[in-house]
């Protein structure tokens, strides 16, 4: 059986077709489940035997825009590819993959509908105790372990050719770095976050930290990096941590995906001034936010160093001191790429952890918060030193901003 | 007429199948002139018309070490594609290519003959008062406009992975960044630079500078650079430079072709010591060499920055000072570069400067000079600030070696 195209109306068919998927006698069902703004995402359940996959397919344009925007399907490859990689470092911390058709550009993956993205669970105040433990093992293992420290240099250039993923880089180049700080954003922001929003095109120390910053997102090709790792790419339950949506993958400056996770957390942090109303429980959670975001990057760089002490391919890596000057530069761009997310979100493309804000005026003060962080966090990126004087400067941020 | 492979006894047949390079009755003369250890090179001329052409070939395998040690021909199309690129640049500051034949790994270019190899005019005395506007030029121009600043990203990632390089490039991170630093070469030094150059192995506070800058030389792809751009790659008139041998091409950080040419110079001035047995024709050579350095430093500064002023298509790129700290970062770089190329030209593979030195004692003082000053620009790199404080420095140290 061969297929020109697959498409809800003939997936259950081809599924079929995939050995070793589903019993031959299965009754599949499928719904389509993307929320997202890129690709097609199908749940399919066999109603017999109950077993469930994933099924992610690329069109060759964005998603929300129609075929007007078009969009290489290179990303799918690259998806699922980066999947794979990450799966082999890291098995419990990505769905499972088991089947890739780029013909077709499409993979099939584990469903994970017991899990919930990050994202929403944060916003109805919901606890993740192993996130820390979880999100900084996966990111230490992914990055060391494609970096120069684990790779031959050769194998290395093979991989950072194999993932040169310019059209999603883009993407990033224009939303993360640019579009805030250059393009008239007024019709998008709240009426009361408008003026601190427009005043970041006048800002021009904030401005000449996110060049920076920028310039290493587009020259530094450090590890192979998720590239897109904010709460909307965590899959969680309270004891499982699965990381999806790898389509931003490319050889990137491994800071920025430690700083998607932290700044995601701060984000979240500042968006509390709605979604616990109550000065004790707003107060509660926000510790705890904090609480993680220093358990973040504690666990990180644990496993980090222990994997350079561990396994060191680079021998120039020995020399005294390296390591620390190394893991204190990755930490100010964690904090600096932090940054960048969070001030991004507000304006154009905001998160849940805004738009689900009922009241204009809690949200615009919420969003003006979450502007003061972000900016702290990129230009006293070099002063901090440690991720205490980071949560201790958010604290005294917000207490300054009531 | 097919060839199965080119060689010094069937070229000048297979050159008169090249459409428009010699006469039809030309009468063709070949010798090889390679004096490289990777390549063979040919020139072939016309006895009648007097016509020259240069012919470049890679063979499988590193030319000095035989067969045995295999080496991918893609470096020759990266050379002549390059070159080409480079050309279109700056179209008198290399070669000019006449035909280009990946199947028979060879292309062919402009004879040069009445040029000469810049370190063998250094060595006489030679000087050459428009080469600091060449060079100069020519690195602000070759890096500027293959960089972020120059191209789209997208155009750009294409570009990067055309010219990812790893053999070519592996052999700089072993001989420039590893080697002087870790291995025991205590049998390649002069007794009397002995000391000196074991003691690199356990000087740690250099160590570290250096593993920096290998980092950035594995991971930091800012522009198409050169690789290789001492004074062994450049060929000099009093009134001409031709940048040749870009086999060693990659996307690199900017520094590493800047910090070539002024370590190489730097090399020169240390070499003078017998070069030079005249103390006050020693001076005055030096003092012309020192103001190279900074006449390079500042043509580049002044193009680059030049450049940057008439076409920026990187938005971000307009934040106030980002330029100044660019070039800020891009000048201690440089001079981090260049420390490593003069250090590791002490010991293994020496260049002439040192092995035409007949009296091992003043060859001996000469090295020592040299590795005191590569140690200076790789560790002070951040503190010069300008490049007369380097020369400063530079004097400093010789007259303290005194």
């Amino acid at each position: 059986m061969s297929f020109e195209t697959i498409h809800e109306g003939n997936i259950r068919a081809y599924l079929m077709t995939v050995p070793g998927l589903f019993p031959a006698n299965a009754r599949l069902q499928v719904t389509e489940i993307g929320d997202g703004n890129i690709n097609f995402v199908y749940k399919v359940w066999d109603d017999k035997s109950g077993q469930s996959v994933i099924v992610k397919q690329a069109k060759p344009y964005l998603r929300s825009s129609g075929k007007d925007r078009s969009l290489t399907t290179d990303r799918i490859r690259i998806e699922s590819e980066v999947m794979a990689i990450e799966g082999s470092f890291c098995p419990d911390l990505v769905p499972k993959i088991y089947h890739q058709d780029m013909g077709q550009s499409l993979f099939v993956m584990e469903d994970l509908s017991d899990h919930e993205i990050m994202r929403k669970g944060l916003i109805k105040r919901k606890r993740y105790p192993l996130f820390p433990e979880h999100i900084g093992t996966f990111m230490a293992h992914t990055l060391y372990k494609t970096s120069d420290f684990t790779l031959e240099a050769k194998a290395k250039k093979a991989m950072q050719a194999r993932f040169i993923n310019p059209e999603m880089c883009e993407i990033t180049e224009k939303l993360v770095f640019t579009v805030p700080y250059y393009d008239d954003q007024t019709t998008r922001y709240m009426p009361g976050s408008a003026q601190a929003g427009a005043a970041l095109r006048s800002n021009e120390p904030l401005k000449k930290e996110v060049a920076k910053l920028k310039e290493a997102f587009l020259t530094s090709a450090q590890a192979l990096i998720h590239g897109d790792l904010h709460t909307g790419s965590l899959f969680v339950t309270e004891n499982s941590t699965k990381a999806i949506d790898q389509e931003f993958a490319y050889y990137g400056p491994m800071g920025f995906d430690v700083g998607a996770v932290i700044g995601n957390l701060v984000l979240n942090y500042a968006a509390h001034e709605y979604h616990s109303p109550d000065p004790a429980q707003r107060e509660d959670f926000r510790t705890y936010l904090l609480e993680t975001i220093e358990a973040v990057w504690q666990v990180f760089e644990r496993e980090f160093t222990r994997l350079w002490k561990e396994h060191n391919q680079e021998v120039t890596a020995q020399a005294e001191g390296y390591r620390e000057d190394y893991l204190a530069r990755l930490f100010a761009d964690s904090m600096g790429f932090g940054g960048c997310k969070v001030i991004r979100r507000i304006g154009r493309a905001p998160v849940e952890d805004f738009t689900s804000i009922a009241d204009p005026k809690i949200r615009a003060k919420a969003e003006r918060l979450a502007l003061k962080l972000g900016e702290a966090m990129v230009r006293e990126r070099h002063d901090f030193g440690t991720i205490e004087a980071v949560t201790h400067r958010i604290r005294e941020i917000q207490a300054e901003a009531e």
